[in-house]
C-alpha cells in the first residue's frame, strides 16, 4: 500500500488500500483509444429506443430551469412513484442511478470486515462499493447461468452476511427467476440479513416477475432505474423501495442536492408514459428474437433473456470469447462480456434498432473467424 | 441511538449515530408547506441570470442523447478545464457539484475521530460529510465577518487537523481575502494538513482573488462549480483541482457513472462562453449595488460582497433577523440567513434581476416592521 510511489499521505488506511481499477471503462475511452467512433453502442444495455418523446419534450422545456437546484426531496417524482407502485413516499428514495443508491446503502450498512454475499461475476459496482467501505465479499457460483438463491442463502448463513446482492433479471446473463422463487428466497433469509434486490431490468421481464412490493418487510430493499426500460441512462435517476426505517436512513448520508433538475423532470414524464414503455418492451422482444436468430445462424447458443440484452455462449473458453469480443469492438461494435469463468465463455449484446442488429449480423461471422485464428 | 424507535438494526454504529437533520431545506419544501410558490427565489444563490444561451442550446440539443450514459471520465470537460486553467487533466476531477466532491474528499481522508477545522457558521455541507464519516469538527469564530486564516491555522496546529475547510469568497458572509492572504495561509499550513479551498464564488470575485493554481503543491485542493457564476445549479457539475496523487484517489471511491450527460455537455458549452460570464459579473455587480442601496434605505448595513449575494446586518440579534427573514418568506421572497451567532444577526439575499430587486425593496420595510412587533 504505502509502497505505491503515487500514494497520497493524507488518505485513510482504507482509502490507501483501495485499488485504482474501475468497474467499467466507458465506450468513449475506447473510442478515444481507437481514434474512431463506434458504429453501434451495444455494450452497456443503454436503450437505443430512447426515452418517451414526452420525456424528451419535458427535458427540453426544463433546460431553461437549469439555474435552479433540483428539489432535494425529489418530491414530485417520489409522489408519482408512490402512486405508481402503491407504496408510501417515505418508502422511496431517489438517487443518481442504482450505482449511487448502492453507494449510500453500503455506506449505511457495511464497515470494516462486514460480510456480504454475491454471485461470482455479478454486478461489479456492488463489489466496488463494498470494497470501498471495507466490507468482505463472499461469492457463490452461478448455477447453469442463473444466480442461485439457495446457495446465496446458504453462504449468507455460513458467513453471517449482512447483505445479499442479487439482480433479477440477472446482469450479465439475462436469466430470471420467478416471483415465487424470489419470495421463497426472502422468506428463507437468515436473521439480520438484507436482500438487495437489483431490479434494473424489471420493466423488460415477463409480467409478474417481481414479487409484490411489501414495504412492511424490512428484509428486502428493491432497486430500480430509469436507465434501462425507460431509456434514460444519461439522466442518472434510480430509486430504492423498502422499509421506511431503512429508506429514511439514506437521508443521513446521501447528497441531498445531487439530482439534476432536468433529470427529475424527465423521469416524471417518462413514468407517466407507460404506453411508450410497453412499446419499448415489444421492440426489445423483437430484438431479442433477432439476436437469438443471429446466434443460431452462427452455430452459437443464445441464453434466453428477460432483459434488453442477449448473452451468447460462444461455445469455448474465456480466451475465445474475449477474442470474439475484441474483433467485434475492432469492427466498431461496442459490446461487453461477463468477467468470470465459466460465464466468460459468453459475450453480451444489447438489444437495439434493426440497423444495429444488421451490423451485429454482419460482424459476428468475421469475429468468430478472427477468434479461430488466435 | 438504539433507543430511537425507528432505528434500523442493519445500520453500522456510525450510521446509527448520525442525525436525521439535513443541511438545507429546499425552497420547494417551503412552497409545499405554504401551498404557494415563491415570487422571488433568492435564498440559494442560484443565478437568475441563467447559463449562457450557448449552454442552454447545447443542453437542449443533447437531450436526445439521454439514452447514453455520460462519459465516466468526463474527458471533454476535463480537457477543456485543463486548457482553461493551465493544469493537467490528471489534476482535475469532475463531480456532482462541490457537495459531491466534498463527500468523496472527506471519505478519502476522514475516519473515526479524524480532526478537521472549519469556521463556526461556514458551509454546513462540509460538516455534514465530516460527521457522516465519523470525523471530529473543531471550529474557530469569524473575525469581523471574515473567516480568519490565522485562527484556522492555529486551531489546526493545536488539534492536529488533517483538513482545514475555508471558502473564499466566503459563504454566507460574502467577504473575501486577497490572493496574498490565501497564499500566506497555504505557506503556513502545518505538516500533513490539507487546505480545502472552496472557490464556489470565485468567478464573481474581484480579478486576482484566486492565488495561482499550483498543482505541484499537495497542501491544497481547490473546489469550483458551474452552479454560481455559470448559472447551472440544477445541472450538478463541480470540479476539484489539486495534486495528481490526491485527485487520482477520487477514482477509488467516486460514482464513475454519476454525471448527467446533458450536464456534462452544458458545462462544456458554458465554459467556452466567457463573454457571458463577464456579462453576468456586470449584472451581479449592479445587483449588489442595488442591494447595498436597499439596505441603506432601510437603515441597515450591507456587508460588501465578492459573491452573487449580499449579506445584510439587521442591526440586532438572531431572533430579530429570523423574524425579518420569516416575514420576507411569508411575503413570497425566499431568502436564507447564517446559522451561527453573531453572523445570525444578518440575512442573506441573492443577487438577481431588477424585477426581484423591486420585490425585495418592497418587502424589506414591511419585514422590518413585522420583526419590530415580535
Amino acid at each position: 500500500m504505502s509502497e505505491r510511489p503515487d500514494q497520497n499521505p493524507l488518505l485513510t488506511p482504507l482509502a490507501a488500500s483501495l485499488p485504482s481499477t474501475v468497474p467499467f471503462v466507458g465506450p468513449e475511452a475506447q473510442e478515444r483509444a481507437a481514434a474512431a467512433p463506434f458504429k453501434a453502442r451495444l455494450g452497456a444495455n443503454e436503450s437505443t429506443f430512447g426515452p418517451s418523446p414526452n420525456a424528451i419534450r419535458a427535458m427540453r422545456q426544463s433546460v431553461k430551469e437549469t439555474w435552479m437546484y433540483g428539489d432535494p426531496e425529489s418530491h414530485d417524482l417520489r409522489a408519482a412513484l408512490a402512486t405508481h407502485l402503491d407504496v408510501g413516499m417515505d418508502e422511496i428514495v431517489v438517487g443518481a442511478g442504482i450505482d449511487g443508491l448502492l453507494d449510500s446503502l453500503v455506506r449505511l450498512t457495511v464497515t470494516t470486515g462486514t460480510p456480504v454475499v454475491t454471485s461470482a461475476g455479478a454486478y461489479p459496482t456492488f463489489n466496488y462499493h463494498v470494497t470501498g467501505y471495507g466490507g468482505t465479499i463472499h461469492t457463490v457460483a452461478y448455477t447453469a447461468d442463473f444466480e442461485d438463491p439457495d446457495h446465496l442463502i446458504a453462504k449468507a448463513r455460513q458467513v453471517g452476511a449482512k447483505l445479499i446482492y442479487m439482480s433479477n433479471p440477472d446482469n450479465p446473463m439475462g436469466t430470471v427467476h420467478t416471483a415465487a422463487t424470489i419470495q421463497r428466497m426472502i422468506e428463507g433469509l437468515p436473521e439480520n440479513c438484507l436482500l438487495v434486490l437489483d431490479e434494473a431490468y424489471i420493466e423488460l421481464a415477463p409480467n409478474g416477475t417481481a414479487p409484490p412490493l411489501n414495504t412492511s418487510d424490512s428484509r428486502v430493499i428493491r432497486m430500480r432505474t430509469f436507465s434501462k426500460g425507460y431509456g434514460m441512462a444519461g439522466a442518472r435517476v434510480g430509486y430504492a423501495v423498502g422499509h421506511a426505517s431503512l429508506i429514511g436512513a439514506f437521508n443521513r448520508v446521501r447528497n441531498h442536492f445531487g439530482m439534476s433538475r432536468v433529470s427529475q423532470i424527465g423521469a416524471l414524464a417518462a413514468l407517466a408514459d407507460q404506453d411508450w414503455l410497453a412499446d419499448v418492451r415489444d421492440k426489445v422482444e423483437a430484438s431479442r428474437q433477432t439476436l437469438y436468430q443471429i446466434a443460431e445462424d452462427n452455430g452459437l447458443i443464445a441464453i434466453p433473456s428477460a432483459t434488453n440484452f442477449v448473452t451468447i455462449d460462444c461455445g469455448r473458453d474465456g480466451a475465445f470469447a474475449r477474442a470474439v469480443l475484441a474483433s467485434l469492438v475492432a469492427q466498431g461494435v461496442f459490446v461487453r462480456m461477463p468477467f468470470v469463468t465459466p460465464q466468460d465463455r459468453c459475450i453480451r449484446i444489447s438489444c437495439s434498432v434493426p440497423k444495429d442488429m444488421a451490423l451485429v449480423s454482419k460482424a459476428l461471422p468475421k469475429a468468430l473467424a478472427d477468434a479461430q485464428k488466435v
